[in-house]
């Protein structure tokens, strides 16, 4: 791995080239930047043999991930299991589904171990000793999990309303947890305040660039997976917006490099929750400029920014791409948590239950093609978020130890049960 | 894969050979039954190449895995991180140490998955429809969520005081869960009751001796993480006493198979907590039985089964291999946890602050050599213990979204504080 293979930053709105540093935005016009490369010096070592010989980790795909020496942080990332979900494909009527899984991604359980590894590779590059984040959950404690593994100090900043997990599941790292009273975007502003002011590494500040080419790491492994080939069809949850566009650049890297057959005419659709759908709004309104919402309210908070810093892309993909973006209500995320995990024995996070839940409305609108092959991006884990569940969920039954009290209570429903006396 | 491997089940007493059936004790002396394999069969296939071609779950060691077929349940489960914990390390003194990590694994997050892909695979060749447990919390999920990936029916039976996250990742599966008024040991000895009469399938019940060979994929893995080189100690975990058995078991078929150069000489260290330490107790006392533990009462409920159904076997490798075992109170654990947590960002359950405080324990013992390799076990989730950490670690600090606010709070400890105002 060197530097070879990243030109630079680049102005998503003008083009302007920028150095390999830590800045998120365009100085002239305040354009969001991106990592752009040399795809000739990738393709040179980036071939499907190459990639296979390598562990199975994200880093497997390494010239594709902004870095420049070997990764110092999150080495382990990735490598999350692509399901073939037969079941829920059944009950969801589809053909063929599968359903990436990163609620078990190495550390922290979200697809955010895969962005905080690439922006604090980074980080450590470029000098910073102090890195932060803000975050609606998953980020807090990937920042908190990856920092510590590093021995790098981290900032946490949530807003203060976030579930038990995942509070804690940032603090118990060593991480300094600060919550502000307020909803993501308040934390979000502060938090460009402070990296700006305190020059620390904020990993979806300014280390943003970075960072978010992270996720491109998912769709590689999907496509890998599938035999390298591209799903015809992804549903992706939204928050920033960042993760759904990722994932359809790097099919497109995928193709441009020649590792999978095009053309790749993937149909990306956005799912978010009705409490908080300004990019699921702006694509079902084709409106031009996403509208924030003002005050988010639903239970996948980790999905809650009102304000999302890639919406418009976000929406203008969908729509090139000929998807579509919806929204659910909190009780449709619970039935779609219950059905994944009964179905397919996928514990996700509400972002999940959000995912499933939308793919089901926009296959009753017809808007899912049913025979076109279908990926699931399952990106957080539902022990995280059991206040979603615990009211709605039956207690386990609670019996004294004795193999009456169990006959009586299943007799009737054992088919199975034996002629023969214990 | 095919039946040629699995010569059929033997008792550990008195050697008497079984056919390959749901049966977990010898007729004759009541001795536990294990899986016998033909090792000459087994060695045309299981070369290091092979097994390096193969797909990165535990499925790439079948040969030595008891299914006849091809698996149809836990496909994904396994490929867990091996980790170089070099700051885990300096923190303890020792040179070369690693931490397996099965508390990302797939689905359930616990190295249980691992245990019941096998025992559940086996159930479906067996012609089961109903499957069942007596679990601690960690096999209720696996369970749960494997049987639910299958369509199997499960029954999943616990004491009524397991935590939270332990119980709701039972019953979101939709499994049929039943809390015992008891400790495990009752539920343990109803479960077998209920396997008997309704003729079901309860993974460590009469599928046991199928079941406790999944263990040995985590063994094998470690193996391969090192290059194909086996540890000079392990700390494991213990309950029942199986895991530490199962992972010297498959050092030993790795040295008898030629992938690794012998002889193996690895020192097995087991852990467990002072509020149920019947394993360790017959070690620390010399003693020739295992006196079992009436009332376990310890924050590592995983590990609260009092009268262990591997208890001697364990009891008497640790002393063959020259290893030790010793037991730890709950602050230990936490304290641990902690450790863990901040030193290589892992969050452990309260299992894995056992192993953590045990290691630390015996290291300042002088029991475990600080020069040699070492690998902790760390074989369950820190979400699904939150209630073990919630009053021991400090809540967030709440500010109003201001940047005054935040540096009046971080002010003092901020040496890279920059001096241009934002
Ligand atoms: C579980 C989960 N899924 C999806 C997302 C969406 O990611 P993005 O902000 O890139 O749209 C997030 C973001 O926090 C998340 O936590
Ligand atoms: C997290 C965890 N670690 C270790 C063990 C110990 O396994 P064994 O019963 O094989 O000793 C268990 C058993 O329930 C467990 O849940
Ligand atoms: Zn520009
Ligand atoms: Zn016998």
């Amino acid at each position: 791995m060197s530097g070879e293979f990243v030109s630079g930053l680049k102005c998503r709105l003008c083009g302007k080239v920028y150095p390999k540093e830590a800045l998120n935005f365009c100085t002239e016009d305040f354009g969001p930047l991106e990592v752009a490369y040399n795809y000739e010096a990738v393709a040179k070592s980036f071939t499907r043999q190459a990639i296979e010989s390598r562990p199975r980790t994200m880093w497997r795909y390494r010239e594709l991930l902004p870095v420049d020496g070997e990764p110092t942080v999150g080495r382990h990332v990735g490598g999350t299991p692509l399901i073939r979900a037969d079941r829920l494909a059944k009950a969801l009527g589809l053909r063929e589904l599968y359903v990436k899984n990163d609620a078990v991604n190495h550390p922290s359980l979200s697809f955010k171990d895969r962005v905080v590894a690439v922006a604090l590779s980074k980080a450590v590059e470029l000098g910073f000793e102090t890195v932060g984040c803000a975050s609606t959950g998953n980020l807090a404690g990937s920042v908190a999990a990856n920092a510590a593994a590093a021995g790098l100090n981290a900032y946490v900043l949530i807003p203060d309303n976030l579930e038990q997990g995942k509070v804690l599941g940032a603090t118990i790292y060593g991480a300094k947890v600060i919550a502000i009273q307020g909803n993501y975007d308040h934390v979000n502003r502060l938090c460009s305040q402070i990296a700006f002011r305190f020059g620390w590494g904020f990993v979806n500040v300014n280390l943003r660039p970075f960072y978010a080419e992270g996720s491109k790491s998912m769709g590689f492994e999907i496509a890998e997976d599938m035999g390298w080939r591209i799903p015809d069809q992804v549903v992706v949850p939204m928050a920033g917006g960042s993760l759904i566009g990722k994932l359809h650049k790097s099919f497109k890297e995928l193709e441009r490099l020649g590792l999978v057959s095009g053309p790749v005419n993937t149909k990306m659709y956005g799912a978010q929750a009705t409490g908080c759908n300004p990019i699921a709004n702006t694509v079902k309104t084709d409106a031009l400029r996403v509208k924030p919402v003002r005050n988010p309210d639903t239970i996948a908070k980790s999905l809650a920014i009102g304000d999302p810093a890639d919406g418009y892309f976000a929406s203008q993909l969908i729509r090139d791409t000929g998807g579509w973006s919806e929204d659910v209500d909190d009780d449709a995320i619970v039935d779609s948590m219950r059905l994944l995990a009964e179905t397919e024995g996928i514990w996700a996070e509400t972002a999940g239950g959000v995912t499933v839940a939308v793919a089901r409305k926009l296959i009753a609108q017809g808007k899912i093609d049913r025979d076109a092959s279908t990926v699931l991006c399952i990106t957080g884990n539902g022990l995280k978020t059991q206040e979603a569940l615990i009211d709605k969920i039956a207690r386990p039954v609670v019996i004294k130890p004795s193999l009456a009290e169990f006959e009586a209570l299943v007799g009737a429903e054992s088919p199975e049960l034996v002629a023969t006396e214990a």
